[in-house]
């Protein structure tokens, strides 16, 4: 209602005003600006999204300037003032620029004026946890999201400014912020880190605003006049490393992403750092255009929000790799911005429109008006998500992820660079996915991000000592230890390798190796996802192929998720419990039960929500199954009490095949189970040896199929035959897929 | 599509045809199948239905007949098999009614004749399990659930059959197994419990489409040429009592109904058995409407389905009140029949027609047609869930349950009668709801319904070991023993008290006693929500005062639903479990924490889905907090880990004083916590006696509450009194709530 009334108003004003205006040239365009306030009122979803944030913001005018000296952690009074603050002010500049409604520049001019009056006298903030402490926030980082935020802000009422209201804003907020964050706190600036992003991006962002050709060059380029300290870390105990020439903005992109626009530390950070890219490239192609940054290493940035895109799962929720909590998706602000971006800048790909038109706002910028215009068109088409590996590395070649996608379901399996800080141990774990949410889990990290009960919403102590370790994934453990000993620096220096990616109509196939995460002890996981016609859904199948040279106890996790329904073992319960181990996240650890594996192969069956799923998986003498539950060790709370499965082996050269069977479904007001037991008859290990494996199984209706991969050998023309306990199998290239019977 | 031309081509056999009919008069009325014939076409809702059921019973048809010897139980095939042959029966027989379709009475004849073929030489099923096997299933309840659903369908051809074949199915196979549900069978037939309803229903429905006057009576009155063996008990440990002349229908109805509509066995099974009283109910409307069955005892048939929508939650969901599997809901095939017939039957109720609108479906008979033809009018208002007390016991001067309602929580406490068989020891407990599900719950029963993996679908022995345990509530455990030391018998004879009840606008209180569940021991416990204008939420107080002879330990458990954030109080946490004890519900828990407590009261936060929740209770010195969790004891997996919190105190006369504060938010995607802390900064108990309750609270604004309660004099207009710590307390009425300041 108000919002109508108020485009009436606001026409006659953009009519006898905008032509004598020569800001905004941030974010938005004067052609921009003109093109959205011809079509007010007649896109949709842009009027929606303006009349909410206007909402958002005159409510805000309403509450008064409050410009509290800093004093919170994040989740604290102070923190969350300030961050309302540059959200409210951003958004507030874009009103004033798209209503014409000086309230907002009014507003924006004495809230600044507020940070004019606080800041000159401020110290560092007095929290000393963070290895770069802000001004306003207890990090540089907060700091460095206000001042792209602001930025922003400030470009929209430039213009309206005095000259000497801009000369004292510059010199006595701007300037000094700016160089705070650089100059000042080089082992902030002058990193390859996604806090340096926000930091680059800041500060030139704020160059671009105020013309400061200088500043605009130290964002770029890094700030050369001053260096880090060596071996100095950070909060995470990532390792600051200044190298020669390597910082500033470009230097970032160029590191950042690797050709396919994935980004090593996943996609919660690639989702939070994407912004100050994107914001920053959209700003310097309005006013630097010669750079052609959005052009830069073969459009990578455009490549990292498609790159987005495809690490979500149905609902749109990132998959959690490294340190990540879940349920961060689609939705965020951040992916808002993003995609809209890429819609508008990139390829005019109708089929993000629909990602656009789920996520219910678009940004309210020239991209956003772009995007919202189209979609009210009709021209929205479905965005189909591939299976697709997408490789690590500044060139690719260090490592990748491969997605596995047929029918509802996702397979995820994770051969990349560590991730450095952030990277959690877990060469060749998965997840899995369907349509009801998780079906194998990665615990995602040990936080409650913002949440003050939980050690004030900043990483736990339990992300080190368990969710960044391997027994945490689905990934396998030797000799109860962690990949690369628990070393970050270690790990960070390789990464996985890329075997063989295939996605075909019927057949998908990811394979990977990890040969340095342990000593003496080289892994090579190969998973499929195939249809057959006796089943309702894709059927997941799992080799993991370990040489190694001496007698190795393994343990291989399963974090399924659901309610234990079956097993066809007979399972010896705990009831009094102890923690599994004292170190590598096995303290964390209680076993609920154990068994000794008799027979050639053990299932388990388990029900979540409206369905059931099984695992079935071959038997070596001596296997044992442990039933796990996370808890032990955890004084404060801070896990969740989820339970796992450990298949245990003590053995040199062997292969560990599985397949994950999703079947069936119960509906708690017909109270029917449907297809409650698995179709999964046998299975068998054929043949294994450092060059092939070959498995068959069998469908409790009598079909059998089998399955053959070859190790070594990745050419799609080699034939291959082995001897296998069913006759020589011979086929050509890679693998071979077929129904026996 | 298929649906509309089959439409066509019906009314062309209606037209033809439908005057000449006399059947079918059981549930369908030749009147409302004029009219339906008429409708069709032009009704959605109805129409929706029809063709859904259509493509059902189509492809039914096209797997052919299927009546297999009897071998499984509950989730076996056999079991499945039968029980999908009668419901495909029933709406078969519907479909012939409506669209005149011969092809359904032919199919239905063909499997009558299977049948026929099949059961004169059935002996008792295989299985043993049942106290009162079947022949078709296990269980003869599962064979009156058959006879109820095909007597539908064999009215419906009954006219369209040779008078031979009618001869042949009624002497071979009907009347068979009618003596075969009552006269051989007393111990089923006989009792007061809804598995005899279903045998009463069904053996009167068969009789009113032969028009067997005898078994018509049997139905109504029992079969009382035979009598069941003195202290016979049944699977659950209910004892079969056959009372003098207490048997048969008319019986059920004095017996399980309440005056106000509530059954004993709680919602869960109240839904189950209101199919066949409803349905027999319906039948006899129409062939008997001497007896006005739907006005008995004060219409309580249609009371009865009043009562369950009022114990449903937000979602539809019933209170798991004694053995019940959460997530049975209103979306119940039982419940699109009940809400439907009680709109028809009752009153014309328009705010049912927005349940039937929800439920998405409507019972194929003259109730559905007539709802979705409403509906389709527009006439459908909201069903506004009213705070409400449902007495319990035929007189319903037997206990009750609580419930109170108030933004969007829902408060509901048992002091009711045990519930039989299927009763749980839980006295005074309580469950609380929002609109996100279940704040604290009550755990339901041990059993995973017709799950064969879950031993046969049935009930667990988890489910008497813990499910039913006073322990395993939100209810006071003294010395570690359930109320009436978990005897059934001793439980049956008596209920709770009723003390108090009241619905204000802003305040709502439910009181009541429970003076006989330990020897020498009276709890008394009274619960308010209030509304606050500084709060989102209303607030909700519990005050549990107990009186005792001797020295006693009390534990009163609270089964929050989420993850703990944080307490006021030094938890120990323990790495090694053992479980808490060795009966009682004990055995089930682990201790994972303990806290001696200190100060004047702990508070426990805990996060759930998108709200934070806080616990605020009154100290007294020596009292201890001990975090459970529900696993130890249970070799299959049977329960779930679920996490609890155990308040123990020991001592003579005292008072529980606990407020829970919902509040705030938490959003996964913009990671922004609202309202993180509680805003209770105090409580105190003032007063505390055998007469009086009085305590006061301050929220952190500094405003103070103060509810004063008589706990002996229910008078409104009695004038008290008291002594309190702030000085004296005076108030008129059972309470008085008031801002002090």
């Amino acid at each position: 209602m108000r919002f109508k009334i108020y485009i009436t108003i606001v026409f006659f004003f953009i009519l006898s005003k905008s032509d004598g205006q020569t800001s905004p040239s941030l974010i938005l365009t004067k052609d921009g600006i003109k093109e959205i306030r011809q079509g007010l009122g007649r896109v949709a979803l842009f009027d929606q999204t303006l009349a909410t944030v206007q909402l958002e913001v005159d409510a805000e005018i309403e509450k008064g300037i409050d410009v509290p000296v800093p004093k919170d952690l994040a989740g604290g009074y102070t923190h969350e003032q300030h961050k309302t603050n540059f959200f409210t002010l951003q958004k507030a500049g874009v009103l004033f620029q798209i209503t014409g409604d000086e309230r907002y520049a009014v507003y924006i001019k004495d809230m600044l004026y507020a940070y004019l009056e606080l800041y000159p006298d401020l110290d560092r903030h007095p929290a000393e946890r963070s290895y770069a402490r802000g001004k306003l926030f207890w990090q540089c980082l907060n700091d460095a999201n206000w001042l792209v935020y602001v930025s922003q802000a400030y470009d929209c009422i430039y213009e309206w400014l005095s000259e000497e209201d801009r000369q004292a804003l510059n010199d006595g907020l701007f300037k000094p912020m700016a160089d705070f964050l650089s100059i000042e706190t080089p082992q902030f600036f002058n990193r390859i880190h996604n806090h340096s992003t926000w930091g680059n991006a800041a500060v030139g962002m704020i160059g671009l605003v105020i013309d400061d050709q200088e500043l605009v060059d130290r964002a770029l380029y890094g700030a050369r006049s001053v260096s880090v300290k060596a071996g100095a870390v950070d909060n995470d105990g990532g390792s600051i490393v200044a190298q020669d020439q390597e910082m500033g903005f470009l230097a970032q992109i160029n590191h950042a992403f690797s050709p396919d626009g994935y980004y090593t530390e996943g996609p919660y950070y690639q989702r939070y750092a994407m912004y100050p890219f994107l914001i920053f490239a959209e700003a310097l192609s309005n006013k630097r255009p010669d750079l052609k940054i959005l052009a830069y290493k073969d459009s990578v940035l455009i490549k990292g929000v498609y790159a987005l895109l495809n690490q979500t799962n149905s609902a749109g929720e990132f998959f959690p790799i490294n340190d990540s909590q879940k349920g961060m998706s689609l939705a965020s602000r951040e992916l808002v911005n993003a995609v809209s971006m890429a819609y508008h800048y990139g390829s005019q790909d109708l089929s993000l429109l629909s990602v656009i038109a789920s996520q219910g706002r678009v940004p309210l910028n020239d991209a956003g008006f772009d995007a919202a215009k189209a979609i009210g068109e009709g021209l929205a088409r479905p965005f189909i998500k591939p299976s697709i590996e997408l490789s690590d590395g500044a060139n690719g070649d260090e490592g990748a992820i491969g997605i596995l996608r047929g029918g509802d379901l996702t397979l995820v399996m994770k051969y990349a660079k560590h991730g450095m800080g952030h990277g959690h141990f877990d060469r060749l774990g998965f997840m899995l996915y369907d349509e009801t949410g998780e079906v194998i889990q990665d615990y995602g990290s040990a936080r409650w991000v913002n949440i003050e009960h939980k050690d004030g919403g900043g990483y736990l102590k339990e992300n080190h000592s368990w969710a960044k370790e391997t027994v945490a994934h689905n990934a396998l453990v030797v000799n109860k230890d962690s990949h690369f000993d628990g070393k970050v620096k270690e790990a960070d220096k390789t990464s996985g390798t890329p075997y063989y990616f295939a996605a075909g109509q019927s057949v998908r196939i990811v394979s990977a190796k990890e040969t340095r995460a342990y000593d003496d002890v080289e892994m090579h996981r190969t998973m499929a996802m195939v249809d057959l016609e006796e089943l309702e859904h894709p059927l997941v199948i799992d080799l993991l192929s370990v040489q190694a040279r001496a007698e190795t106890r393994y343990d291989l996790p399963l974090y399924y998720v659901g309610e234990f329904m079956s097993s066809n073992q007979q399972l010896q319960t705990n009831n009094d419990l102890t923690p599994m181990g004292k170190e590598s996240g096995y303290q964390h650890l209680w076993a609920e039960a154990q068994a000794d594996l008799t027979g050639d192969l053990y299932s388990m069956t388990w029900f979540n929500k409206k369905r059931f799923y099984t695992l079935t998986s071959v038997i070596q003498s001596g296997d044992q199954m442990i039933m796990t539950r996370i808890g032990a060790n955890d004084p404060n709370f801070n896990l969740r009490r989820d339970p796992g499965l450990i298949h245990r082996r003590t053995g040199v050269n062997t292969v560990f095949a599985s397949l994950y069977e999703i079947h069936g479904s119960y509906d708690y007001s017909t109270e029917r189970p449907l297809n409650l037991f698995t179709s999964i008859a046998d299975l068998k290990v054929l043949h294994q040896s450092a060059e092939y494996v070959v498995v068959r199984f069998q469908l409790n209706s009598g079909e059998e199929y089998q399955l053959a991969f070859s190790l070594k050998d990745d050419s799609e023309s080699s034939q291959h035959a082995v001897k296998s306990a069913k006759g020589q199998c011979t086929w050509q290239g890679v693998y071979e897929f077929k129904k026996i019977k």
